[in-house]
């Protein structure tokens, strides 16, 4: 069974032997056009939740009809809470079982967190195997997917075991985006408001213009926002595929936003929720140190709240300004003890360590706003 | 506190930006000079075992003296039986405590497991943090710290979990060979004798010349049969990384080796010892199929005899041939459900998909002939 599809664009990651697709367009998943020239490995895996799998997984699987000679399937609980080693030991138990060997492909099919916990299991089962991503949330589809970043997450931070492993290619079907609750969309468009201030500020104009129409879901305008954040997204990677320097202005808003993930308890507040409010947060913080006015803030801001997001942080939540600092200490981005920043100026974006003070001060800002 | 050291031989690992340098010599681990060159980050970690870390984990503390602001020490429990995610658990919380950054340099001290478990947690920690193999047995030396594989086990089968991540330099400190015990010394010989049927018969005819000053642990020989398998293995890992065709000759000996430790359970038999027995089963195997005569068979049994290896498998272990097939199965080795096999021909080896059926019987006589 095949629906007809429609690719809509493609972005090339280009990084030499590991270089691969970016596919946008609709009905991408459940054609079997999108995989015809991938391996055909002896088993596959395909690795989805609870609420994606009874969505998708059907179509996933007609589409591979024939591919391989065995096609095992794993749903595995929703939720950031669950991006965990014991899910990853889910994943292991899925491979070894039916001893799966090094040549079997790994499809990962749903939002972030499947992205990430089947891309690492991809990355280390017998050293590596291959793998796709099928990004099925607007998040997984503009950022976490595209770039070979893969993680789980440990009890005492986010995302610190991981591995850079590239898949062999990502499809991002737009269809899929029309189930997402709207929180989840909200959350997407949080990274995708990201790339305005770091990389193109004419984004940043067609995204106020076109705002409405993306929490709309107006088909046209989400392609045009997934293409463009993918674009983005796959130049940065190309140029810094292990985050030297470069790939790190992709983290803006990211240090706040992991130490309110990680204060308020993974699954409390999603992870582009996160994001958004860290993003105002960076963007104070840019502009107390005199790189950005107040205009620039109040555009992100108010880009932000259209999008459905936080862009304060209650002092009711119980997250300390204290806490939160503390937090950023045991941060992948910290090095050497310093808490390191994204910071925008109205062009481009730069890292900087910042001291804690005027740190604890634009969290206080952001909570006294919310009072 | 230095004390005075001589690189007898270097061997470059040419792999492009992770080439680096296998440095062999006498008195290298004690000295500063060793790690001169070597990243200064803020933290660092030693990992070692309860076995080598009183042997020589004060003697790399002092040369490291001055180089980190903070220098940790974590002793791992020693053995082929703590190879599990339980131990790569007590790594990240030995970073993650005391919030060790992305820069964090990981020196790994000892044998093969901890070469392997602690590469492993660099690998993993934060997507990569650089380390430094100091390997302190001889297989070690020869072998597993060369060339970036890294790896635990998993309950369903060995080094099933892993990445290739390649250290910044490798440090074979023969002086270590001193404390080694004779079981030990014996299984590292398996993997040097492993290097002249797969690469070089004029290393195998040197090895017939030289394996009693080498059990003596004669200083001399003992740095040649180093050097000598540590340039084999450089240059095959120099021109296959990941073991996508030529690098699976090393494995020789391993698809019966793996099995045997598996089935006679982890730490039963030394990895070298089942690499042992696993080589000339591999031998007879290759004679099974025409590939050569029963006098290179005889070479590599004595030779392997004279180094203290097991050469047949007693039926009293309760190991049967049809129990280790099936631990094959799993191997990573296996693909498409074909047992793959490194078999000698006298010139060179090749990598070849054998039916059980011959297999089986190459067991058979090996237990007959230890029965």
């Amino acid at each position: 069974m095949t629906s007809p599809s429609k690719i809509l664009a493609t972005c090339r990651v280009a990084l030499a032997d590991r270089s691969y697709d970016v596919r946008i367009g609709q009905g991408l998943l459940g054609d079997a056009a999108s995989y015809f020239d991938l391996p055909r490995s002896r088993q596959a895996l395909i690795v989805t939740n609870t609420t994606v799998g009874p969505l998708y997984g059907a179509a996933l699987k007609a589409a591979l009809a024939g591919r391989h000679d065995t096609l095992h399937y794993l749903e595995l609980p929703d939720g950031e809470a669950y991006k965990t080693s014991e899910t990853l030991g889910l994943i292991y138990d899925a491979l070894l079982r039916p001893a799966c060997d090094r040549k079997t492909l790994i499809y990962a099919l749903g939002g972030g967190v499947v992205g990430d916990v089947a891309g690492y299991a991809a990355a280390t089962y017998m050293r590596g195997v291959p793998f796709v991503q099928i990004p099925t949330t607007l998040l997984a589809q503009v950022d976490s997917s595209v770039g070979g970043k893969t993680a789980i997450n440990h009890p005492l931070g986010k995302n610190m075991i991981g591995a850079f492993y590239q898949p062999l290619r990502v499809l991002c079907d737009l269809d899929a985006l029309k189930t997402l609750a709207p929180r989840e969309l909200s959350a997407g468009l949080a990274e995708v408001i990201k790339y305005g201030p770091i990389a193109d500020m004419a984004f940043l104009a067609w995204l106020e213009e076109h705002m409405d129409a993306l929490v709309a879901r107006d088909p046209a305008a989400l392609a045009y926002a997934v293409e463009r954040s993918c674009a983005i997204k796959a130049d940065v990677v190309g140029q810094d595929e292990r985050e030297s320097a470069l790939r790190a202005i992709l983290n803006f808003g990211h240090t706040f936003g992991h130490a309110i993930e990680a204060g308020l308890g993974y699954g409390q507040w999603l992870h582009g929720e996160a994001v958004g409010c860290g993003m105002i947060m960076a963007a104070h913080l840019s502009q107390r140190l005199g790189l950005i006015d107040a205009g620039l803030v109040d555009r992100l801001t108010r880009l932000c709240q259209r999008a459905g997001l936080p862009v304060t942080l209650s002092p009711a939540l119980g997250l300390t300004p204290e806490r939160m600092v503390e937090l950023m200490q045991v941060d992948k981005k910290t090095e050497a003890g310093r808490l390191n920043f994204v910071l925008v100026d109205g062009h481009k974006a730069r890292v900087q360590a910042v001291d804690a003070d005027p740190v604890l001060d634009v969290i206080r800002t952001c909570q006294a706003q919310a009072a």
